[in-house]
Order: structure tokens, then sequence, then C-alpha cells
């Protein structure tokens, strides 16, 4: 699969790493080259840096030929314009956004974009945990050992 | 139940509102007053500025008749030291803190404190989502609609 992450945070440069382990094509883009560091010496897929809301940055990182895009960058104004993008303008298949704020989180998957929203995740799983409530398979996602650590 | 949180960002004030509109006994920790504006203005628990690993600021917050405590600032070392604070110290009895480095969050798990790592979470969501693997009870962590949009 080739997938194009824009922002290398957190969640970009662990999910980067991890697709890239797999043999997947992955191209990330952020606009600081020093956010890469995270990426660790041993990656092997592409670096860009820029704006992910500029065509040209997108291009040069192959969203043309992208079968996935991912917005995890710190703004949620930015995830969602660059998964617009991503999807009208390039027809990239497959394109998902993470939103901090719930409420916007929710409009956007009424409007068909995929949206993972940490904020009420994290929220949720605090509550069941002091509630002793069952985690069922959601315990999957907040188990794990520290080889699987790079997810 | 009688809960302290420490940290007033985003999943601390929605664990905040939605513990406090369940009539649990909420007090919120922050450095910055200001944070507080996120709990909205019909928020019933108590609201306390100071530094979490803060004996004083602690006991302030109720921590000696606490049932659970959570920290979830930016910092994972604050998170890590307040709830050892917690559990040692004032012997709450459940405790979780928010870790962002996995590496930390699987190490102090094996030492018997509860983590959340978003991180791994996030990533390991963009990642079956892209991938197309089933949710499965994860789902329901991810998809709410706007009634449940504050948890």
């Amino acid at each position: 699969m080739n997938v194009v992450i824009l922002g290398c945070g957190r969640i970009g440069s662990t999910l980067a790493r991890s697709m890239s382990k797999e043999k997947h094509r992955v191209s990330i883009i952020d606009r600081k080259g020093d956010a890469f560091r995270r990426l660790g010496p041993d990656f092997g897929g592409q670096m860009v840096v820029g704006n992910g809301i500029d065509d040209a940055v997108l291009k040069k990182a192959g969203i043309e030929k992208a079968d996935a895009f991912v917005a995890v960058t710190n703004g949620d104004n930015t995830n969602i314009m660059s998964v617009q993008i991503a999807k009208e303008r390039f027809h990239v298949p497959k394109v998902a956004a993470r939103i901090y704020d719930p409420i916007r989180a929710c409009a956007y998957r009424e409007l068909g974009i995929e949206t993972i929203c940490t904020t009420i995740i994290g929220a949720k799983l605090m509550k069941d945990l002091l509630l002793g409530n069952e985690w069922g398979a959601a315990a999957e996602y907040c188990n794990f050992n520290e080889d699987e650590a790079e997810v």
C-alpha cells in the first residue's frame, strides 16, 4: 500500500515506522524537518518537509499514487483541510484524520470523512478504568508488551 | 465516587464533565486557572490551581478521601510522579496515568500502574482503519454521535 502521512508527531511517526516495517511504501510530511528524528535511523520511507495543504508538497510526497492519506498533525483545521484535498482533488481512496475536538470529529464523520478523536477515546477509556467497566476488544489497543510498543 | 483529576486539558476536562454529570464528586487540578474554561459554566466539581506533585495541592483537592486519582497532564513525568504519590503516600485505591511514550507506558504497567498510551491507541486504530481490519469492541470508543460527544 502507498500511504502518505501528514504530521510526524507521536502518532504519525509510530504509524509510519509500523507501516514501513511491514513493507508498505510510506511518505511522511512535516513542516519541521526536526520532527523526522522520531522515525529513527532505520526508517525506509520518504520524508518531505513542507505544508500539507500545499499541492506541490503533497505531489512531492506521492499523493497522486497514494492508496491512503492520513492527517495527524496537532491542528484539527489542517488535518481536515488536507484530508478534503486528498479526497476531492487527488481522489485518494482511503483518507482519515485525527481530530481533537469531539464535536467536530462527529460532524466530519457525518460528512463521510473517517475521523479518530483521541480525546474521546482517552476519556472513555479512563472512565471505564475508574468505574471497573469491561474493556472488551478495546483492551487490545491498550494492553501491549514492550515488543509491541512500536505497534 | 470521589475522583481527583490532574490536568484540565482535553481529556481531563472531558472526563471531569462526564463524571460530574453522573454525580461523582470531582476535583480537578491544573497549574493554570485558565484551563478550567474547558469545563464550561455548568461544571459542579471543585477546581484547584496548583502543582499536582505538591502535597498541599493534592490535599486541597481532597486526595485523602479520594477513591480514584487520574493524571492526564501533557507531561509523562508529572503524570507518573503524581500517580505514585497518590498511590504510595495517600493510598488512593485506584490510580491511572496517561503516558505518551509507549515504552514508558509499558514499563510502568509492569510496575502495577495503570497507564493509557494514547499514542499507541491512535496509531493502532489508524492502521486498522487503513488496512480495513475489524475494530470489534474498540469501535464503541470511536463511533459516537453528537449527544455522546461529551462522553
